[in-house]
């Protein structure tokens, strides 16, 4: 079960990352997200990686809990389905999220129908040419200081970071329209350039700023904190684990973890610097870094582990996902957040619910990814209020079809 | 202006990127977020990078369109008044978001007052103990799958994501408990992990599935892009750019403006792949990228520019940010997003307002960082309905402060 904290439904018509993220962040607090979807899948629908099956695990990651309408969207009465459960329902109702310009779901065309209609459109560049997070990262200057990154040899960030971030502006958007219009009465016509969420962020973390002002770009620091102390450091047993000194308590506890006060006072001393201060710390991390290495290369990772847990430093651990899948509960049945969940064509695996906990409900779950088609029936029925006659000429028309369309397969399972 | 979706007061308690940048969004939607701080400042107030007066670009970046109230927080009176903050107001206001866990503002305490009261912590882990990004993304796996990194010599990655991804997902909470809230009467008590935001986005992605159900980790490649075609190339003149052949309509655009279908068809017969398929594109990978590759190298950037662009080509070009500033108008004025404004303390730059546009209304800008205490008097007034006499006795008492104790100094400006 959903957190069930929202009385909405979202029609999504999407592809790739950051419109179905979003759609799965509504469903996940309570949203009904109707996806809709081409009969036999969308761009993305068989996307690496993949089941032997052919089910995609990207795509049945993101579409967690929704709905599934396939479709035929090159038909009108197909795209005239779509418009109506788009603009269906009362309060609850009249939202579309999409990454699909198309001009049959127009806002304008849409408002035509529904006055008070509220539309997310997520775009690459504002002025409507395509970007992907790949070639929006690369503007905003962080594969030149990633890694030690150059102008030669830019490291790119492999997870989408801006995809994601895309992803829940853009359903905030939406509930903040949802809040407008229960107030007000209004629609919105809301669009979300992918380029503009990751060139924004520039200005919030300080670095539009820094670069204006003081004329500087961020220094390519490795795995250096930068404004603080903290760094990876390597184990006896060729583990390696990320300490993190960014508050005087996060530092005092580190030092003290390691035993290297003394050291520490005499560097101190004699780089004539306050390492009370974070910024005093972080000029001299390299002179510090040197004092913490010997202790972590004498030790195996079980002593050190237990002794910064003692000391509460703030640490983790670098580890590949099949080993924190394998060694760490916090992704495991033991942490709420996370349940076993049967996904057709896929079968039975470890899902995240909603990261949000609600004190006093039950943790906000979430149901697998349907097949394609899953809910075309009961949507045309409980939505559009068609009847079984209706419902059965759109099927022989081949305007909508059912999970047994579904080219994974996944409905024999 | 802000764009004004939003009729609701927010209390924020906070430190560091996450929950500031919670607030930050919600007073980018029109939210009154009334920022409460120590007299002199909290943890962060001063941190890197900062201007010549000592004003931290990060903070004024993260603290943009908010109301500063400075209090004394040792003070029972102080804390008094800022729980009276939070619990006061109708319908718009009763909501807490806060990083830091302090009895004194426990959801429990604060529902005495105010029974449908929303909070929001952000913790680090879901058990109490401590997390920063840093320390968090090393588990996810991420560092041994960016640039080429390993288990010896993992890459952190710079921009801090997961803080990002735990801003946006509160910021979204809140607003959805607040839908609740107008709907049902109940506040709510949410608590929101940086570890479960980060380890819930693996399942999301279909990392964690990848790891159970096919035992595999996702590979270091580089600037590749996973499961298509996608990588960076250097121009003739020492330029670098990365283009992504994604979709089916990006890679026939790519593969016509660099003019080489005849190799690639080549190569496609040799190989015996279908390259009209993503997946089969990625497995070549290697192969495709040394054809592009005398491409690009043999052009200087101006050419390669506007033959994409002709040709509709997804690209991007690596650059710092004060080459972005300088040369990239999607980073200035003429960018309804972006607008100039004048801090205190810091002086005239340019700032991002609010990265969703809606139609039809005038873009959503966002006010200077406040100095600390600027509004500490006009709050008492407006909210907790002080007359003069009551504000001028807490200050007397060093209860409160105004613009004239901020460290910065700024007020002289």
């Amino acid at each position: 079960m959903s957190l069930g904290f929202l009385d909405l439904r979202v029609v999504e018509s999407s592809a790739f990352i950051a419109a179905p993220l979003a759609g799965l962040t509504l469903a996940q607090f309570g949203a009904d997200v109707i996806r809709v979807d081409m009969i036999g899948g969308g761009i993305d629908y068989g996307r690496l990686p993949v089941m032997p099956s052919g089910r995609s695990l990207y795509w049945t990651g993101l579409n967690k809990g929704k709905r599934s309408f396939a479709v035929d969207l090159r038909k009108p009465e197909g795209r005239e389905l779509v418009r109506a459960l788009v603009t269906a329902g009362g309060d609850s109702g009249g939202v579309l999220l999409t990454n699909i310009g198309t001009p049959w779901l127009a806002h304008e065309s849409l408002a035509g129908k529904r006055a008070d209609v509220i539309s997310c459109t997520i775009q690459g560049n504002a002025d409507g040419t395509t970007a992907v997070d790949y070639t929006v990262n690369c503007a905003t200057g962080y594969p030149l200081v990633t890694g030690g990154g150059t102008m030669e040899k830019p490291v790119n960030h492999v997870l989408p970071a801006w995809d994601i971030a895309c992803a829940y502006q853009a359903a905030f958007a939406i509930l903040a329209a949802v809040d407008r219009r229960r107030r007000t009465g209004s629609g919105a016509e809301l669009k979300l350039a992918l380029s503009d969420v990751a060139l924004t962020m520039l200005s919030h973390l300080g670095v539009l700023a820094e670069a204006e002002l003081l004329g500087e770009d961020r220094p390519s620091i490795g795995n250096h904190i930068y404004g603080a102390f903290g760094r990876d450091f390597g184990t006896a047993d060729q583990k390696r684990v990320m300490v993190a000194g960014i508050s005087a308590g996060q530092w005092a506890s580190l030092v003290k973890a390691c035993g290297i006060q003394r050291e520490v006072e005499t560097l101190e001393t004699s780089m004539q610097r306050d390492f009370s201060k974070e910024a005093d710390r972080y000029e001299a991390r390299d002179a510090i870094a040197a004092l913490f290495e010997p202790w972590f290369a004498a030790r195996p990772l079980e002593e050190v582990e237990r002794t910064l847990q003692e000391h509460r430093v703030c640490w983790g651990l670098y580890r590949p996902v099949t080993d924190l899948l394998a060694n760490d509960s916090r992704v495991s049945d033991a942490n709420p957040v996370f349940s076993r969940i049967q996904t057709p064509g896929v079968g039975a695996h470890l899902a995240a619910g909603n990261a949000v906990r609600a004190t006093g409900a039950p943790p906000g779950l979430t149901g697998p990814a349907p097949l394609l088609g899953q809910h075309t029936d009961e949507v045309l029925s409980e939505v559009l209020g068609l009847d079984s006659g209706a419902i059965g000429r759109l099927h022989d028309h081949s305007i909508v079809a059912g999970p047994e369309r579904d080219p994974t397969g996944g409905a024999r399972e």
